[in-house]
């Protein structure tokens, strides 16, 4: 990754993309086979990432965040996301968990919890999918009943992301049975009595990264920690959505990248770069590796230029996990037989870019979302 | 897989194909699962397989074969395939280890060992590639120095599938320095003191398949355990290897057809099959599929009529093993994260048809036999 | 094209390819680029393989046809359309223009009238689609209004091949409000009063494959000359259609054929077959042509044999018309600035090609067509 | 294309934009098909972008130039090309054309002739490529031999875009025999005794952007119109595709929104854009235009920083034009049979867009150029 060249807006965004390069290199990178051969969470390695500054980049300075574009926040992601994609989409997931707070919290609110969860101490998690709505999350039925005070949700979560370790959680429930404006918006801490994590999910890759149903049986979450209004949750979980899924299509880059690096190492080191035909296909991975980084890019300019961003978002999810997906199948081909074993890191980036077709949304929903947008103008 | 209609030449044909489905259903599927997260070889379904005489299908009767047509044997494979890849391939590779034997061996020979191989009671293995030669078979370096009535076998054979498992070895190994014109064939027993096998290989799939080096240290193989002449062991390597991608083609249509069953099932259950766009990458997956079957059956059946067919079994290999990546891909997409979990079969057959691109030459081999053909007409 | 082996089933059909390929040379090739040029429609070819007997293979002989196995028959139109495109489109449409009285007329009516049609001195032409249907049949508006013991027509029918041109159509007309239930067919001999053809259309390519609007004003036609019972006309068209779908097929396969002719002959010459990338390129060509051809015969086998073969026919027209779309294009490339040029057949071929994703049912139809069988089984 | 939103970085360039968008649709849109259909060359189409300045945006502004950076100067060449292919095409081969003179002329002769080529009232030709050479630019075999304070050049230029047309040409020719190192760029008005254009090939599509071989028979060029030093041409002609590269990807954006627009206003208008999968592939070509338009301006922004960008130029270029193929292919396709009718422009989009894929180095060439450079690295 040391030969991607970046365009970097201050000095300030330079010395953090040198920073991240120093932490994956150290921190990460050493860790990725061992920890996800054996499914361990890597609770310490956000921690230095947070000691560091990097779990509140996009964040206002004020809060204890880092104050960067999205631009920036993105290319640190990929950077993370190639030398450990766990710890990049974790980020991203933690980016995400931290976004309705930040962005649709009062005063108070932000005030009293956003230096906690955008200071590096704490891990979030995000939980809008359900066991049955898959990607449709206007059909969420877990239910959150006004009680004086409080609300009590009881339900299910699935697919949560630090489902089990995290330490807050965004929670979307029911609060009123009017389909999409019937949901809403709450941050919960993990000790909350009543809220529990399933056992892991067995899963092809990221088995690093801990994936589990969380349960919520009479979970009472005081009422001041309501994000946005009663009915809000839905738009404000689809404006977090957009931003999460400019995060992994970052990682998704990183990904394609860091397999392209062992492919074109392999075919040095075994000179079989000049061999008919695998120079082109490597041409062919590394044009779509740019055109990838491009793409997300542009959205995230349009993001921190204020402009809307969604279908961007949405186009770039597709290309770069689509993209990421070909790049990690072709890049173990060129390792031969070798690239099918667990010795190569190759076999394992396939495995995990298959997950990126499918989080925030599988590459169907975000087909969906852009025909949509064409139907509509 | 019942739903697969097939041509079959003769009412022996149709018991054997519908035996073969009662077999797959009854002994195969209900372990593949477990099997395959154990990492734990199916010795016990061989045999099983033998006892049905499905061991030695394509060889003659009178030597316990089954006598069937390539065509015929294929399909047969193709249906084990759809239940366990394992034992689909596994068949495949001890039907190439029996090749050497039954195509150039002497009618002494023959007798005296082919009903054995064929028969049912043993499995065999085929040793060709090398740790440093790859899918370059003329580069091989194992040697047999001729030593009185015997040769003695040193150096090491790589990706052997069943190595340690196997009851007999196909190996080649170099007795004089000329190149390609210098390699030999042996039938070597497993028992022969000095063969070997290493620990199995850690693979991303297929980990029922065993796959180990096996290291020859003073082999004494006897002379009468030659398979045809000194310097003709290429020839004949090739030669089987065409016959063998048949079977790689054969097996790679019958995992993508588990995999997309799995996948309209699962589109049917959840009522997504109608959904924009769904259907109609169900519909190319299924044109792909049947597309993969006939380009099979057609290099088959140029086999089964005495005509060459080298290149038509390096496009089917190619083909459908391609074909087969696409479609568990798919597959797994269909499902979304359901897909990407332990619990459903579908990843476990993306993570197999990877194999498939790379066994027995990999497609970039297949593309070099195929192009350097074009350029020579 | 005299590379292409093929599987013929006796020495009838044998003499039969060797008599098309005869013609392929000495009638077809010499004039394709010249009359594509002109938009001139070829109707002594026609004549010419008329008295050749194939203008009728797939028909009884004692109607005056071949009695040739589909299989066979589909193999004559492969190397027509690889020689002329025009030609072997031509021969499928009117083969198709041939089949409802052939499979639905009464004796009396076979009798009367199919040795003219199958017997090489008449041209069809098939009227089914209309200016606002599109591929969808079923909404059909040309009227039939039974008056004595005729039935007047009025209506148009849209991109009738042949239009204008032809001796008779096969036409499908309304005579009831009920849907696909009220369509009924009409065998119309081209000097009607009343049935015109408006000027041919102005294509990307076929320009000598003339393509007409149909006008009809009051056209009268007897009675005697309706095939099948009223409201029988649309299971009718799709039978028709699923047969015409494979002529369709076949033709692709031989346009590809052609095209990837020229682009070896011209990679040869140039010397440019070793340039890096391009025998893969080609390797992977050769890979689709073979797979194409397979897939369009295993379908015509399945109807040689009596068995359903719709989702088949479907399939082998999207797999070998998309096919022949990525062919074509390829070829031109490899050809560089010349394939782009007129001066070569290349850029013709890659013109002709687009019409076949689009004739018969487009292939977002054909796809329609799959998934639909894949929710309902 | 009023659509497109686009990022600029200043106010006056918002204003190029709007005035090209103007005379798009004045100028250019009004004439393409007819010009097309015709084979016509719209000189005077030019003459009006010269007129208001828009042939010389690139260079410095005290030659009569624009001063625009190059990420402003493509976005103006895609709208044009979105608007008419031949004219965005021809604005680029017109600055390709002034490029080795505004680059490497000396001040005495940028100052006499730079604000002629720049300034509008001149149209440029690019004479590289020879009648077999193709794309290897290193074997050109037009000789230049110095005589007294002039060069007599003999030989024959092929692919010349405005060749016949232009009104000087920017002229590669060999001085010495020490392959790419003796070759040397030379400044030729087109009234030049000697100096003469074959006819115009027949193409495929861009029937309006004249093509034609440049004859040169003792042609004698000053010593002062040699720009650069002896032997510096070919470095001078590869800097020049470099940036000649990015004009294409730009203009192949640019076909594909206009082949897009056209599909999907059909789609609305015939309501078949949520036909099932319709609306899926219209999100896929969406998104590839956007990755297309995100790769060639960051290549673009490398080169306005001052960066190296001969790979990133080499991957837009590929990436936009096989983009371009594939999204005018399936443009057609959107709109079925009337899609291959030249009554709608969708069929032309599909014929122009092949060329893109072929000029200033096929895409076989940029697969070279990226591969050569991973495998240096």
């Amino acid at each position: 990754m040391a030969g991607v060249e970046r365009f970097l807006p201050t000095d300030e965004a330079r010395a953090l993309l040198d920073l991240t390069r120093e932490l994956a290199a150290e921190e990460l990178a050493p860790k990725a086979a061992e920890y996800e051969a054996e499914g361990r969470f890597p609770r310490e390695v956000f921690r230095a990432l947070g000691r560091f500054g990097l779990l509140g980049l996009p964040y206002p300075r004020e809060y204890g965040g880092g104050a960067q574009p999205y631009a920036v926040y993105l290319q640190v992601l990929e950077e993370l996301a190639s030398a450990w994609l766990t710890v990049g989409l974790g980020v991203g997931v933690h980016t995400l968990a931290c976004y309705p707070l930040a962005r649709y919290g009062t005063p108070e609110q932000r005030e009293r919890w956003l230096p906690g969860l955008v200071g590096g101490e704490l891990l979030g998690a995000y939980c809008l999918s359900e066991p049955h709505s898959g990607s449709d999350a206007a059909a969420l039925s877990t239910r959150a009943v006004r009680a004086g005070d409080a609300y009590v949700v009881n339900g299910a979560k699935a697919w949560t992301t630090h489902g089990g370790e995290a330490d807050f959680y965004s929670l979307f429930a029911r609060t009123a049975d009017t389909g999409p404006r019937g949901v809403t918006a709450f941050l919960v801490p993990a000790g909350t009595p009543g809220l529990s994590a399933a056992p892991p999910e067995r899963k092809m890759g990221l088995k690093a990264s801990t994936t589990a149903q969380i349960h919520l049986d009479d979970v009472r979450v005081p009422a001041e920690r309501r994000v946005g209004e009663e009915g809000q949750g839905f738009p404000i979980a689809l404006s977090a959505l957009d931003s999460g899924r400019l995060g992994v299509a970052a990682c998704a880059v990183g990904l394609a990248q860091a397999a392209f690096d062992v492919a074109v190492a392999y075919a040095k080191e075994h000179r079989v770069i000049d061999f008919a035909g695998l120079g082109f296909l490597l041409a062919d991975l590394a044009t779509q590796i740019e055109a990838g980084r491009a793409v997300y890019l542009a959205a995230a300019r349009r993001r921190d230029e204020g402009l809307p961003f969604t279908i961007q978002a949405a186009m770039a999810k597709l290309f770069c996990t689509d993209m990421a997906m070909k790049v990690t199948t072709d890049a173990v081909q060129v390792l031969g037989g070798d690239g099918y074993l667990a010795d190569h890191p190759a076999e394992r980036y396939l495995r995990e870019a298959k997950a990126l077709q499918i989080v925030e949304g599988t590459n169907q929903i975000q087909r969906l979302v852009i025909s949509r947008r064409l139907a509509e103008e």
